[in-house]
């Protein structure tokens, strides 16, 4: 049970994880904190939180968990305005795409990463934002990867771990370096190679006719696209070094298939294409087995 | 109104075809042809075809309209089999991917273009395929590109354009080439992208956990990574020239992309990204305003 839950950064990520520990019963009171007045005065009228603050330090006085849902680039500020304001007993806990990045700017704020916070990435999203866009099944089933250090307080860990649980989600625990290798390839390449696609095509000298007969597979392979520009701006910023080393990886894949392609090597090419089907036959496999 | 209409390759596509034109009641009769007899006979079950013959000269006698949907490397093959067979006023027209590689095709096995073979592309399709997956409405207000020769006759033209109009679709002409182009940018390229993704992905060492935190955006990005190899290594093959145009044209933009982030170019990585956010946006109005 939480009795007081501060939100910082009321939008889809934030605004649904309140709507779903509010529906679960686990939550007493909401408090939500962002730039746009607007906007909390939404999430009030949407019942997402209950009253609002605009200073993070007041938002979080007397809760015993403090979430922040904001842009990877405003963490480091966010930590900054929280220093010294969180209840001794409070913890704190993130969402962000990167944990590598999120860990550091702890570190550079409170000169070590503190015992009570416990970062955090919930997979899971859509490619609308906004408080209006949050619903409470968002977490249903999805997975939740905390990121513990050495220095991290079990009690803390086990508190952020039961606030997921009511939210419906399943909870993994890894290394933060681990969660940003393994999230560059599942995550962040693929939204860097649809963004590069749109973009390429959209250059080309026929880019009214591509568009016009493209169809449901364009559509569905470049939802991503349409994703937050800046904020992929800085989640690939953030971890450049893991997306880097994915992109080559990749290119270099895909240089040996265009050759392949071009020499007439088209056992190679039935060779890359019979994996890959096969390989997502069972990766479907995996996502049914999370129902 | 096409009174027997043989459809060669009775599965999604040819399948789908023929319920919608039985849907929209201007067919008399239809003849199926395939190597599969249980398939036939499926056909005939689920009330796709009337009848079946297994040899296309047979198939394609006293049909006014003979529409082979077989894949790219059967094409010269079934080409080859109704030379002589069909009705002095029976119009042939194809469904490939491909449009320049069949035409070749004809000339192969006819010596020239025939003024009656209309050579087209219906734009639509699932990554299901067999005769049960065919539906009557999977060409509703979907674009089919027909490419007429100037060998053409305009009559042959006009019956096949009508033919797909009564399916539900819009017809679009263009020059064989220029459908290849285009097509190998909008669909050929983003399966060639996608198999590429899966199958590099597979083949890292974390690849479970990989496949274990993919998300439904992944899901999406790879959908058409779950279509049949076979069938997209001949797409590849056949489009050979105007897809490694297209794989290179990709690559070199994402070589850009990959050192401007390596090399902390932030703006640029942001500007590639708008593009694409804005570009996707007026991609979704086209294909609103076609519903």
């Amino acid at each position: 049970m939480i009795k007081r839950l501060c939100v910082i950064g009321v939008g889809l990520i934030g605004g649904s994880l309140a709507l779903a520990l509010r529906r679960a019963g686990v939550v007493g009171e909401v408090v939500g904190c962002g730039r746009n007045r607007d906007s909390l005065a939404r999430a009030v009228e949407l019942g997402v939180i209950d009253r609002w603050e605009q200073d993070p330090s007041k938002a979080a006085a007397g809760a015993d968990v403090v979430v922040v849902c904001v842009p990877l680039r405003a963490m480091q500020e966010i930590f900054r305005r929280l220093r010294g304001a969180l209840e001794p007993s409070a913890v704190l806990t993130d969402v962000g795409s990167v944990k590598g990045s999120v860990v550091e700017d702890a570190r550079q704020v409170f000169g070590e990463v503190p015992a009570w916070l416990v970062p955090g990435h919930p997979i899971a999203g859509t490619e609308h934002s906004g408080v209006d866009a949050a619903f409470a099944e968002l977490y249903e089933r999805r997975r939740v990867v905390l990121t513990p250090l050495a220095e991290t307080a079990p009690e803390a860990l086990e508190r952020v771990e039961g606030m997921w649980r009511a939210a419906g989600s399943d909870v993994v625990k890894m290394e933060p370096e681990h969660h940003d290798e393994v999230l560059a390839a599942t995550s962040h390449l693929p939204h860097a190679l649809a963004y590069a696609l749109v973009d390429t095509l959209a250059r080309w000298d026929d880019r009214q006719e591509i568009f016009e007969l493209a169809a449901g597979g364009f559509r569905d392979f470049t939802r991503i696209a349409s994703s937050d520009p800046r904020m992929w701006r800085d989640i690939s910023a953030a971890n450049r070094e893991w997306l880097v080393a994915a992109l080559r990886r990749y290119q270099s894949d895909l240089q040996e298939l265009t050759d392949a392609l071009e020499a007439e090597n088209d056992e190679h090419v039935l060779r890359v294409y019979q994996h890959a089907c096969d390989e997502r036959a069972r990766f479907l496999k995996i996502l049914e087995g999370r129902k």
